[in-house]
Parts: structure tokens; C-alpha cells; sequence
């Protein structure tokens, strides 16, 4: 059976994509790609759902894609998309010209973000309006979920993902509120501030019966309460925190030095970037969320087989969207032998994230078509702090990924029936 | 079942390890490596036989290797490995002090090689002894068969697994003797000069029915002829051309451009070395043979997401055994985003290999205990080249070896029946 | 004295410079540059002549630039801009709209080349009617002169400087006709096919008093047959090869190893590019005259301090203009310690030689301006292979330039005389 | 005049290096490698003194040197270099075994250190008798002295050069008593314990008239009040922090994009080592002092061109003494366009070091002959923080030292007078 045949109306079908951080690159970008490729002026380069063996299965097409979202910021994705091309010259003035009309569209569906558990540095760079709202947690929460509704009415549509993608929150205590679905509740409607925005997100799109996928590596969803409220709503989620640049080099390099009973000796990282994601990340809060991070998931695939580990990540604003990183690798062979691997990976961060985001919509959408609810463990091989799968290695999570597009090709064929 | 229950006298177990480049640095490697571990003097760090899946297998113990083998050079191991340990402070003099004697006890187990087939380079570089010999293709063949024949008569061994682990020899046009046995043992018999040596030593291996590895790019067991006589002798080869350095990085490395739909523009690489495989690697009929071979590797994984590559190796002598590779690889995302990867490989070429030939030692002859019989593939991971199985992903042949372990574990426990 | 005061008609000031392969890419940016920084649009990052101390000289403004040259392909300068844009997004649209009137008034100026001593595959890349004419040596010198009368009469100039910037020629025997200036004049009437373009050039140059500066490592003026000539007919001439990339970075970090008596093992560099350069360097003989030549650095500047180098340059479509280079600097220290430094240079050819270009024009015309005559040897830190001047350390030679710079300050404001 | 003629008793010439961290990498390998040279069982490489225009000095020779020190550890000579030799195969246990006795004739000769100002992490490695001392500042001073002084009487010692080469001092707020010598001696005696012992240790050197070498970018004898002291003593004084590794190549290369006019849009570098030294490191008081000197050097060569900096060091316990750095430079040339340079320099500390040591010892005492007093500010090339001349451009300094050889050559060559 085809991929028309088991889904004949494919081409009419349309997905609502709600961006948290809507006006940053990584959306901006997202946007422009899920344009230019539905008009075929870009290949599909970089998306994994063009990939041979996916793009079997009956995905929503890019032209389907209906953009909207939140942001702290004020602007528009045409102006966010002309400055990425006036510092970066990542697009081409022609092709931004041909769509520019697609990103247009998208303004109006722009609405002033929500900050709770925000950084002194972050509320430093918000938008006035938005640093000036004065709101409880339940009005905020409700505010997002009508933004969602208007969204889904507006465009008539009859799924909504929501997207995570703001620069990372600071890494606080865990909040017991987190435990149940409940005590969450009771948090939000007594005014807890330290409640962080992220959560608030996701818990406003669970109860909006929207999808969400958590590209951050904010809470979002991952906390038992919103796991439970997934559960109770029968939709999916997938997370946390993409897997773009040098976390991915090491999720596929690592699993080498285990096959080969090498012995790393230390794995030390430095990380370089001058986006707003740099910027933020200079705030050591949240940089230690997610050096943390990265230091664990080299530890999860090492185990005995590594010694220590460094990671750092610092602001140097020239280097724009142009994340570079060096590992310097140290490991013993036979007889106590020390040798290095060295690599440089020099990569624009929102050209590696943004088809992810489309990869993401697209996949969560299609399981959620399939039926599964909750975690999305299968789709791990996007994500540097996987949920529901303590699985870090890049080839086990691709060959798992592969096996879940198997396996759902099977269902939503089940599911479209006898034609 | 316990190893120990399965396989209850495994340490009285004894193999027959007889290396064709007796005397080469990776040799001498692989036999101080045995004697220091078997006597506890240094850890298991390398030795993929020693990771706990396969660990659980009964494979020999290393303190049951008997090492013997051909040679065209004059010396003995416990002189390379002085040299190696002056040129390059690799063991430590303590350690060799301590195992003197097990390499002493080799040196009247080394007997000269067979050259046909050898470039002019490598002709200039033999023994006076070698060189000058003068026998027919089929003298040759009987000499190295009654070789093997002394080895396993005066140590009273059951198995003998060829190690054949020689420089490269140079490409040359197919002889169409290699199609079949017989057509083979004809041209032996008419004294055919053109059959390389590496061929002959399988030939001779097989008839003796000892088992073959080949950790050379050079022809050895690969051709239609041998297959066919190893299935008739029932013994088992694998190879060919240990994956150590670059390619190992390579191969591992390029999976994650097609998991991601990544387009690589080039693939770029530049090898230095300064040991004997390097100098006459210096040679260009060799040279081709073995960066034709790396370029292969990288299109058979990347298929139609790779546009060009390039490799080259060359002499740098100061470099002696560490053989620094710096590649740059040149890929294309999404939206048509140019970025880079670079890494740089700093590994001693004879540490990463000699490792490999106590594995193969061990698990070809489990193999046989198991009662397989030709070709290994399963064993693809350690090869650059890997015979009857055209897969080159590294994390693909990884789990396929995994598998294959648990079978042969259930095999070898099987045999061993009901104790 | 300032700028103005010594020579006050500074800005009226015009200067014609003749390009030899005008519709290469080097040469187009030079004239994007010229126009786009005499405008304003641009700054002058990269000018060496834009130095504090080096602008106090009276050197003619980018405003008084007239551009016109010789090539063996069709085409124009817009043409190869828009190519540029296009393939490496390096000027920016609007930059370029905003000085195309400056690019087409050159297009007229633009005249066929000479294509003596060119390789097969260079030949195989000329356009049909280049290639297929046929003229003999003293014609094509003749067609070179007149062209070069041409321009000096319609543009009104006093002065022409004629920058040789072709593809490297191939490497051939010494013409016994290049040791003096008769034994020339007699070759190129005798009609000797094997006297290459670029001595051709600089032959033309000389008669019709324009300087000349060779920045490829083709011949060009540096036969004692030209210098015979330059000094006859008192012109300036410099030369030879263009130092911009991996030589500029060596000769400036090979002194810091004698400086410290570090005794460099190996020095092994490897190129990789994708530009028409990079293509015509594929052709073996180039490549080995350029190759050969940066080695030859390098020993020049290490001496005693040096044992072995290598020098590889290959050609790498994708990278188009993008010359990386990754070298690996095996260096001995105290006590015989081994230690290495490694760089990797990621350069755009065109946009580091392209003010140098400009530079040259500026700098040549200085010197003449001041009444030097002959070889500048004092450019030298301009230069792979300095004529005139074997010294190849690139400190040393900037000290001499800073030196040569105020020399030429003072004759020349001697000349401009009391005001 | 030969070297032999203008001091005939050059061989029987001897001088006192008396090292404060006596125990440390550093000294131990210059006591080493002393050893070794002296007795020609290894060569001079590394040795600056040694190049061919240097050692037409009167230097002294490297068997005339008689060590000696403090230290805060206990210990002594022959165990340090025993355990580097284990850790790092630095020397090779032969030529260790054949200077043994001169190794172990020093021991007697190492003194406990002072440890006014340590840090709380360096107190807390130190040996039990010196961390429990209870000793003012002046009987601190007066020990030193003493220490110094039985070190002249017992060997004879005609000169004394004291070379501080311990751990670098956490930075501190200026002590006004810095200011002159007179308050600076109310302060001693007033037992102020915010003087750093690098203070007390050339404050003690200068009153018994040794000279003083401060490799450390701890304050040392920089301050006013021991500049007033040194030229009160006519000694001769040199420092600040040795320049060895990452510092010297930044240094030779930051002036080519001065001369080339490329504009450094940002440089950032990061350090990675485990020995003691980048244990103190670990301390953030420590690390501030070491990384806000590097950039500082960076900006005084650079001005203009430069934007943004960034220095990291870390401590990497595997890598043992080999400092890896790993730089990122991103520049702008022509039109605007953004290139990087990158640079791995894997060196070993110690072995970078310890010959400078020598040299300045040789070099200082040298200053001293020929009559000079106070700071020798020629000696720049040596330091990263040149006391008396701010001019942190290798290849400019490196200039000065010549020129300064050239001088000290003719002015030792008139006390010699006629002979």
C-alpha cells in the first residue's frame, strides 16, 4: 500500500504548530525551511522525516504546516528572518523575497510569552510589556491555553503541537508540586512563582489536548504531575532538549571507545557560541543546567570505561549562530597506551535545529494519529536528556527510532482501514 | 552456566597463534600484551574479548597462547621489543624485564618468510637470507606447510589459527586462478610468480586446516578458490584489513550524517605515519591499494548522501608509530547551510592494533570450537574490508558481533552439554 | 608635513592598473573592493596600505583606480561578481548593486590573453577563441603592448602598474634565453613557443613602461633578462607569489621555533581547495611547482632547525573558494621531548589577495614615484618566493617593509619639495 | 676574540641557582636536563643560551651550576624525578640512573619554604611542618637569608641567582607598603602577613645580593620598593611569568594581523593540564590572576584590531604535564569577510620551561658581569608580563634580546680587557 493510498487526503492535511519562542532563530528558521521546501526552492536536506524509510509513513506535508506561537519578545518572523539574513546571510535575499508573503501571515498569530521562573538576565532582555505584566500563575496559564483555543478556531485545526523552544531556565530546587497532577494544580491556582514558565506551558497545552515537544533543556513536561495529566488527556509528548551540535558528535563517537574497550581518561569540551542562546547561557545558572547535562549523558554511555569530564560553554558574540566546539578526547589503549581524539565541529545551530522541529511536529503528530499516548521514548535520538529512555547512544536510539517507524507505519495502516 | 561450568578446564586450554609478520611491530605488541596480562602485570584495557558480554564466552586464556610465525626479516620478538621500547617508550624496561623470557621462548618459533608477490620497495628492504632464496611457488607452499606442521607438533597443539599481518602488497590485475581451487592448485603447480604471498599463506593455512585471519589489506583468504577450500577443510577465516585508526573513526562517525539526512559535500583525509607500514605504504601501487580501499568505506555508508572524498597517507618518519589522521568533513543541512567537521587522531598504531589479534585469535578459534565453518562475517567489526558481509556502519556490525556472541555463547554451551 | 601638504593634488590622483587573468576571482575582488570602499560602503580591513604609518605616504587614493586587464576567458567583471555572490554569498547583494556601474565601465577594458606555455589542462578550460588563435611570440607581445598603449591613451594615465595574477604555469627546464636581455628579444622573435605568458607580460610591461608585479609563482619578470630590462627602461618591479594563507602563518611561526632552538622532526601541511587555482593545481606539474616551493620556505627559515617537510595541496570542488589548511608541526624539545602544534587555517583565497592586489598597485607606484628602480626587494613580506631578497621570515620582513616605508616617505616628500 | 680568550676561566666558573619550589616539575627537570647536558649524555635543544649567536658569551657553563632551594613540599630531587619518570616517561630510566648522584647531591641543599599569601587550596597541600610553622614575616625573611647566605659559604659561590618558580599566588589588593622600600621594611617588621612570600623571597634575595628571576605571575620583585632595592644592591632582576606554551605561540602570531591589517573579531583559547600546577589553578582567586594576564597580552599587541577575548585554564588531572591549548581565532578581512585560524598545541610544561630556567640563570648572571643593574627589560622574549618594557610582541622582543646579546658580547669583552 502506498503512502496515498493508506492516507488519500494527505495533501489536505493541515497541523497547527504553536512555537514557544516563536520570534528566536531556531523558529524563525524553522519557518522559513517549512516555506521554502513546501514551494520547492529548497531541497529536504537535514529533515530525518524525508529520510527513505520515514517519509513512507503518511506525515503531514510541510505545506500543512499553520505557524504560531508565544514570545517575550516583540517583533515578527519576517523581521527576525531579514536580521538572521543581514548578520548570518544563511538564507539568500531571493528566497526570502519568495516567501515572504508565508512568513507575513504568521504575525498576527505572534502573542506575548509568559516569564515565571525567568532568569535576572533574561527578564533583563524581555520586551517591556511583558516585564511589565502584572499576573497571577492561573492568569498566565489561562491566558496561554485561549491563545491555544483561538489558535485551533482561527485556523480550524484539529491538532495543535506545541513547540518548546526558549533559551534554557536556571536550574532551581525541585519543587514538590511537581510530584502529582494535583499538587501542581494546587500550586497554580496558589499563585506559586517558582513555578517555571516551561511547565506552565505544557500543562497549559496537555489541558488544551495539544501535543507538546520540549526541544529545551527546561522541566517542560518531563515532571510526574504533567506525565499523569499526559496520560489522563491521551496525548503524546517527547523531549527534552535537542540534540543538534556537540552532544550529538559525542552520542555517536562515545559508543566506540565502550565497543572497542578503550578507556577515556578525561572527555573535555568547550563550547563557543554569540547567539541569544550564548547570552543567556553566560548567566552561570543556567550554564550549569546544561553543562551538567551534557557531562551525564558521556557519563550514561561510558559508565566504567570513563574517568572524567569537563564541559564548558561561553559567549563570544562574533561567532553569532555559529556554534563551534572542541573536544579533546584522552583515552588509554592496550598496555596502558595514551592516545587522543581531537575533533572541531563548526556548525549553525538553527540550520541543525530547525528541521528537528519540523521532524518533531511531524512525528509526534503521526503517533498521536497512531494512537500512542504519553512519552514518546522512541524518538530519544532526538533529544541530548531523552524521556522515559535512560538511553543515550546515538546508533541504539537511531536503530530504535527506525524500529518505532516500522512499527507505526503498521498502525496507521491498521488504522486507515480497507480503502 | 558459569564460563568455569561450560568450559571446565578452559585453563589448561592452549592455541596455536602463528603470525605472518612475526616480527613487525604489531606483533611484538600483541605477544608483550598476552605475556604481560596473562601474568597480571597490566589490564584488559582494549581487548574487546575481554568486555563482560564476551568475557562470559570460552575463549582461551591468553596465558594459553603459543606464538610462532614467518617472517622476511631477521631478528627475534624480544629484540623488537627493545627497539619499540627505545624508539618509543611504549612497555617500560621494568615490564619487558619481567617478561623476558615468554618473548625469548618464541624466537626459535620464527621461521623466513615466502615473498612472492612483494614490491620492489619491500624486496629492498629483506634479509640477504629471504631475498636470495631461490624456490618454486610450490617449494614454497610445502615449506610453510611443514612449518606449521613442526609448530603444531613440538607444542602439542590441537588448533592453530594463521595471523597473517604483513605490509600491504601491491594491487595487481585479478588472476583467474583465483576463481576456483582447482584452477588454484594448478597454478601453483606451474609455478604461477604472480600469486601473492598472502594467498599462498592461506592456501598452506587451510591445507593444514588451521584457521586465517587476514589484518591486511592484501588478497589472503578472500578469493573464490580459498573459500571454497575452506569449507572443504572445514576451518574458518575472517578479515581483511584491520579497522584501528582513521577508518574505525570514519566509520563510526558517517552513520550520523545519514540518521540526520546530513548531505556530506567532501569528505577529506590526510594520514602521516613513520613506522614500516608507512614507509612502504611510501610506495604507490600500495599507497592506491590502501586509500582506494578507505574511500570505498565511506561510499558504502553514505551512499547517496556523499558527494566526493579524498584520502591520502603519507611518510612523515619522525612520526614513527603514531599515525595522526586529520580529517575535514564538509557537509551541507538544511536549508543548504555549509558547516564542517574536523577531528584529528593521535593513536600508536601498534597499540590499537595488537589487541585486536589476541581477539580474533580467540574468537575465530570459538568459532570453530562452535563448529562454524568459512567465512566469519559476523566478526566485520575488526575489519576494514570485512569479507561476506558488505556492511561497513561500524555501530551496525557492532551489534551484529553482539549478537553473534550470544549465539555462539548458546552454541559453545550447548557442546559442551550437560555437565 | 602632512599627507595633503607634500602632495596637495593627492585626490586627482589616477592610476592605471592592468590585471593578467582580470576575470579571475581574485581580481574581481580586488575591483568589487576598490569600488566599494573608495564609495564608502566598505572599510578598509586588510589594506596593508591602510596602516597608520603606511597611509601617512602619498599613496594614490582607490578613487583614482582605473581598472583593465588581460584574459583567456570570456566574460566580464560583473559577471564574475554576480559568480562570486552566487557560490559563496561573500559580498552581499545590495553591496554589489550599489557599485555595478563601477564593474561594467571596466568591461571594454577587458582584452584577450596570451596563452604561451599553458598546460594541456589549462588549455582545455580557455575559451574556443583564445585557444584557437594563432600569432606568433613577437605578435602576441605586440597585441599585449598595444592593448597596454590603448589603455594609457584612452584612460589619460601616467602611469600603469600591470599585476600578473594567472594560474600557476607548469614547471619547465631553464630557456637558456632567459640569462640576458638580446638572447630574449632574439627568442621572442625567433618565435620560441616555449617562453611562458607570464615572461611574456612582464617582457610587454617593461617596453611600455609600466610596472609590473608577479603575485603567482609563474616566472614572470624575475629572469635576469627582465631585470636587465626593468632597469633600462627604470620601471619598478616585485614579485613572486602572493603570500596569504598556510606560507604567511608558517613564515610566521617557523622563527619562534629557532628563537627557542626547538628542532623541528617534521613539518607536514596539507591544502585543500575548490577554486579554478585549486583545479589547475591538480594538473601534477603546477602542483609541483607550487609545492616544492613551500617547502623550500620553510627550510629556509628553520635551517640546522629543520629535518623533514611536506607539503600537499589537493583539489576539493566543494570548498569552492575556501582554502583550509591543516598543518602538523612535530617539534623536539628539552631533553629529545616530543611535542606537537597543530593549525587549521579556514581562508578565503580571493578576499586575503585581493587587497593585497591593491596594496601592490599603491605601493609600486610609491616606489617609482620616489625614484626607485628595479626590484623592490623590500616588498618581500608581500611574497612566497621574494625576489631580490632571500629571506623568508615573515617578522623580518615586516620590519624591513615598516623600514622601507618611512625611507620612501622621506624621498618622497624631498621630492615634493618645500611648500 | 673568542669566548675562550675574553674569559679564559670560563670552565672553572661556577654560580649558584638557588630555585624557590625546588621541588617542583620544572626545577627538577632543569636540574635534570643540567645534569644530563654537562655530562654530554644528551643535547642542548631547547636551550636559547645555546643558539649559535648566544653562546659566544661568557656564559656560564651548564657543569658549573650549583643548585639549591626552598620548597613547601618535602622530598627531594632524585624521588620528583623519579616519579615523573614513571608518570610520563620523560626521561628514560638510563639516563636518570647515570645523574643519579648529582640529582642526590642536592637534597641536603633544599630548604623549607615560606607561605605568606598562599592560598586556602595551596595550604592545604602542603607538608605538615611547614603549614604548622609559626614564624613573623621578618624571621620569615631572616630565615631566607640565612638559607642563602650557609648556601655561598658552604659551595663557595661567588654570585647567586635566586629563580622563583613556585605555584602562582592568588592576586590580591596592592599593598600600599609596595610603594618604597622603607615602608615596605616598616611592613616586614610590623609582621604584615598580606605580603606575598614571592615578595619576602626577593626582598630577602636582594639584601644578600643575589639576583632575582621571577618566572611566576606572582608580584615577586616588580613592585616599586624592590625595584628601589635592586639597583640600592646594584643586582640585576628579570621577570615576570615564564612564557611557554600557549602565551608564546599568541604572541608570535597576534602581530601578523597587525601587519596584514585583519581585524580579530575575537579570540578565545582554553587550556587543559594536571599537573600541580593546574591544581592551584583549579582555585578561582588563582585562575583570574593567570587568565586576565593572557588577555591583557593579546590586547597590548593587538589594540585596535581586537574586539573580544577569552582565556580558560582547567584542570585535567590524565593529561598529566602536557598543557593542551586549543585556540579559536575569528578574524575579518577584506569587505568584511569572516575567516578563522585555529591552533593545538600539545607541549610539555616542564619540558618548555626548564631550559629557560637555565637560560635566565646564565643570562642574568651574565647582565651582572657586564654591569648592569636593576630590571633587564631586554629579556622580554622570556616572560608573559615583561617587567620594565611593555611590549608583549614575541618576534619585537625577540629583536631586543639580540640586540642586547650583541651588546652585553661587546661590553664583557672591554672588562676582559686585553689579554
Amino acid at each position: 500500500m502506498t503512502r496515498e493510498e493508506y492516507l488519500p487526503n494527505l495533501d489536505q492535511k493541515r497541523l497547527g504548530v504553536w512555537i514557544i519562542g516563536a520570534l528566536g532563530d531556531v523558529a524563525t528558521t524553522s519557518m522559513v525551511g517549512a516555506a521554502a521546501i513546501a514551494r520547492g526552492l529548497r531541497g529536504t536536506t537535514g529533515l530525518v522525516s524525508e529520510l527513505e524509510e520515514i517519509r513512507k509513513l503518511p506525515l503531514t506535508p510541510l505545506s500543512g504546516f499553520v505557524f504560531g506561537g508565544h514570545d517575550v519578545r516583540t517583533g515578527n518572523p519576517w523581521e527576525t528572518a531579514l536580521r538572521l539574513e543581514n548578520e548570518l546571510r544563511c538564507f539568500g535575499m531571493p528566497l526570502l523575497e519568495q516567501i515572504q508573503d508565508s512568513l507575513e501571515e504568521i504575525a498576527p498569530r505572534i502573542r506575548p510569552g509568559i516569564i515565571q521562573g525567568a532568569s535576572g538576565l533574561m527578564q533583563s532582555m524581555l520586551s517591556h510589556d511583558v516585564a511589565s505584566r502584572q499576573e497571577s500563575v492561573e492568569q498566565a496559564v489561562e491566558r496561554v491555553r485561549k491563545d491555544l483555543r483561538d489558535f485551533a478556531e482561527q485556523e480550524d485545526l484539529e491538532s495543535i503541537v506545541v513547540i518548546h523552544l526558549t533559551s534554557t531556565e536556571p536550574s532551581r530546587p525541585w519543587n514538590p508540586s511537581f510530584d502529582s497532577l494535583s499538587q501542581l494544580r494546587q500550586a497554580i491556582s496558589s499563585n506559586d512563582q517558582t513555578i517555571p514558565a516551561s511547565v506552565l506551558y505544557a500543562f497549559a497545552a496537555f489541558e488544551e489536548s495539544a501535543s507538546f515537544v520540549n526541544f529545551t533543556p527546561s522541566l517542560g513536561s518531563s515532571i510526574p504531575a504533567l506525565q499523569e495529566l499526559a496520560k489522563e488527556k491521551a496525548v503524546c509528548h517527547a523531549g527534552k532538549d535537542g540534540k543538534t551540535g556537540e552532544t550529538l558528535v559525542r552520542t555517536m563517537l562515545a559508543p566506540m571507545f565502550v565497543a572497542r574497550n578503550l578507556h577515556v581518561l578525561s572527555w573535555s569540551g568547550f563550547n563557543v557560541l554569540g547567539n541569544r542562546d550564548g547570552k543567556i547561557l553566560s548567566d552561570p545558572s543556567a550554564n550549569d543546567a546544561k553543562t551538567s547535562g551534557k557531562d551525564a549523558v558521556l557519563r550514561s554511555i561510558l559508565g566504567s570505561h570513563i574517568d572524567d569530564s569537563l564541559t564548558r560553554i561561553d559567549y563570544v558574540p562574533s561567532l553569532k549562530d555559529w556554534k563551534t566546539a572542541w573536544d579533546l578526547i584522552h583515552f588509554e589503549g592496550f598496555l596502558g597506551t595514551k592516545m587522543t581524539l581531537q575533533f572541531t565541529w563548526q556548525g549553525a545551530d538553527s540550520a541543525l535545529a530547525a528541521p528537528l522541529i519540523l521532524d518533531l511536529a511531524r512525528l509526534v503528530q503521526a503517533g498521536r494519529d497512531a494512537g500512542r499516548v504519553g512519552m514518546l521514548s522512541e524518538l530519544a535520538c532526538f533529544f541530548k536528556d531523552p524521556m522515559g529512555w535512560n538511553e543515550n547512544s546515538f546508533p541504539v536510539q537511531v536503530a530504535k527510532f527506525e524500529e518505532f517507524a516500522r512499527e507505526l507505519g503498521t498502525e496507521l495502516a491498521a488504522k486507515a482501514g480497507p480503502q
